[in-house]
């Protein structure tokens, strides 16, 4: 699929693509819906004012008012067929041999509007988050981290296989990728023996490689979904780091649509119990196929990258979680975000936290330049990084996702 | 204090309290904010609207749209000095000897206008909720549950009296009183031996009975709040039954100020352990005193009174949860709702869920008409109720909170 817009081969915002964001600009600071395209963005709210969308037959005007929201959950919620026939049409807007080249590839006036450098732009959460709830469903993660707790004889607990374990977490500490943030404080056991916890800045800071799932439309409270109608009910995905003894969830801002990545998708790992009928899904290959890295930056500028992990290490589906969270009448809202939990392989270098890398802190990880880390430093930038497809193709990616750990803030 | 508009002296909505909610009726469905005044409510946005508030000189013209909201979340996050001039304004237009008859009490158009029955108006959710957390601060009640599981030497975990422990809920979840609720699917181990769980309904439902408090204006990311300066992050008081094995939290429709509260405070239980400099108050009176109330009524008919207990009942003030619940650096936003956890004492009858009273689900709950309970069966109504003062000075009341369980969904 070429595209008359210049895009480099490895960019991840290629016409295969088309995420969705939330963008500003110096000029014009209202927040905005936008689609990321190679080294642009397409600014939807002008391209909308200006009948962009008026060759799109599926959308009626009526609806048109969701693109100059300051979020995206409007959009999210009109459902999985309306932000399929979009993503098509604008691929259809910005495809080499455009059946509509009067849109946009004819109008200047247009591009010089709509079409911004994505350098330019400032993005924002794409979503007003109504409730965060992270998943635990990376059986390597969880199978690693509890035999350095329990032992290998209990590493997993007797529910694990069952059904997807969650807990539910604060929408309010959701950032976007590129804030910077402050060790945190809490009270802390000083050894194993101690009675008394000391009131300290976290000493033992992790990061944890996830995938974040937004909900397009929501059930009502008391209607289970049906795992298999389950995809209708995801608007699309983000990379995430949850910054472990922080309770914080960074992401970066594109969200790549759930139809960008229905063609990588295969079997996760492996369930030796067989599922209730509830969470059985009829097909096989409702794991997502994604190239997740992980890389650190120091404050001496030494950059590493400690993971190179597939996104098919998990044990439940999204549509397994959506049914598990919602069978018991539970209901989801638009814009409510899933985590996967920590995506982690087996053999060194796989692993999507520091705590399994170095044994618990047992071991050094080593980094560029001769340093080495246990944990996160003051300092230190965490870089997560994921995408789908070839170059050939053109890569289905989230772009980037970064945060940077500072000092604790002093107190008395 | 007295009030040209007749008050019942039971009335938990005397001159005394001015709780806050958000109604409809069927003349006018538009969600808009009130206040509960004996029989009455008042409608504050037609109040409003109507120069109601022209003699108050504390609230600035252009803050009056607040009232014409579909919430209170604008009204709450302006913060409490405006609560409590608001409130103290309210009391005025009431009196008997009101300074400002012309406002309401010699006014007839509006009083046709804005003054409600009761009866005649539909209840909503007072505030749209950011984030809910639930705490656990009723000691007594997770001595006795903890006893239960894990016997009495090891009741309390050992972190439980140097912080106020909490977990996040959803805030999707949170139900209005009246709302009736189906009894919820889930995974449970038939027996304590068994290998295999089983997807049934739940066959030990509960309640939990618990007080909701909704944050005011927010902290930002990374600043934490100040235990003696947090009860200025505080809007008002909610009654709550966490329905529990059904994570779903259902309250009663008006929200009590802090201020008129502020009469009602003392001591909560002791806690041997000093506090942590963070979590230390100089005022020792900042437990909530409110006498609690639960009943059931069963299909039949039979209501009896199961719980009567003092809301002092807790370890941990709301103060010292904000404190913990920030220190790390997490923010709270206007809307965010937070819960004391189950509030039980250690004597027969006064203990907030059933779990307690049965001793496990081990002795009987006798009801009148020759019933009894172990745990909620389909077609029970439970009432959680609430109020401080007396009736002479004036109830500072909740109303009442109720839910009725019916059958589960029939699955195949």
């Amino acid at each position: 699929m070429a595209s008359w817009l210049p895009i480099p081969s490895k960019s991840h915002f290629s016409l295969a693509n088309i995420p969705f964001g939330i963008i500003s600009t110096s000029t014009e600071p209202t927040h905005r819906p936008a689609i990321a395209i190679g080294q642009h963005v397409l600014d939807l709210s002008a391209f909308a004012q200006n009948k962009g969308f008026s060759k799109l037959a599926d959308f009626p005007v009526d609806q048109l008012k969701v693109f100059s929201q300051t979020t995206l959950n409007d959009f999210a919620a009109l459902g999985r067929p309306v932000h399929r026939a979009t993503r098509a049409y604008l691929q259809d807007i910005f495809r080499q041999e455009t059946p509509y080249p009067e849109i946009l590839k004819d109008n200047e006036a247009l591009r010089k509007q709509a079409l911004i450098s994505i350098e330019d732009v400032q993005s924002h959460l794409p979503l007003s988050i109504g409730d965060y709830t992270d998943f635990f469903a990376g059986r390597n993660h969880a199978h690693t981290v509890g035999t350095l707790f329990r032992g290998a004889a209990n590493a997993l607990q007797p529910n694990y296989n069952h059904l997807p374990v969650a807990y539910h977490g604060r929408a309010s500490s959701v950032v976007v990728s590129g804030t910077p943030l402050h060790r945190p404080w809490g009270q802390v056991l000083p050894n194993p023996q101690a009675k008394e916890p000391v009131f300290q800045p976290c000493a033992r800071l992790d990061i944890e490689l996830e995938l974040g799932m937004f909900i397009s439309k929501g059930n009502k409270l008391g209607a289970p979904v049906d795992v298999n109608n389950a995809e209708e009910y995801i608007f699309g995905y983000v990379l995430m780091n949850d910054w472990s003894a922080r309770d914080i969830q960074q992401w970066d801002p594109w969200v790549v649509l759930a139809d960008a990545l229905e063609g990588f998708r295969g079997k996760g790992l492996e369930n030796e119990v067989p599922p209730k009928k509830y969470l059985a899904e009829k097909r096989e290959d409702s794991i997502l196929d994604i190239n997740l890295e992980v890389s650190i930056t120091t404050a001496k500028g030494n950059k590493t990258k400690i993971t190179q992990v597939s996104s098919q290490n998990l044990l439940w589906s999204w549509p397994q979680m959506i049914a598990h969270h919602s069978v018991s009448g539970c209901n989801l809202r638009t814009g409510d975000l899933l985590g996967s939990g920590t995506i982690s392989g087996l053999e060194p270098g796989t692993q999507g936290s520091l705590l399994e890398q170095t044994m618990g802190g047992k071991q050094f990880v080593k980094l560029e330049g001769g340093e080495e880390r246990k944990f996160i430093q003051d300092g230190d930038s965490i870089t997560i990084t994921g995408w789908s497809g070839t170059a050939e193709d053109g890569l289905v990616g989230f772009g980037e996702c970064e945060g940077t750990i500072i000092a604790a803030i002093p107190r008395d």
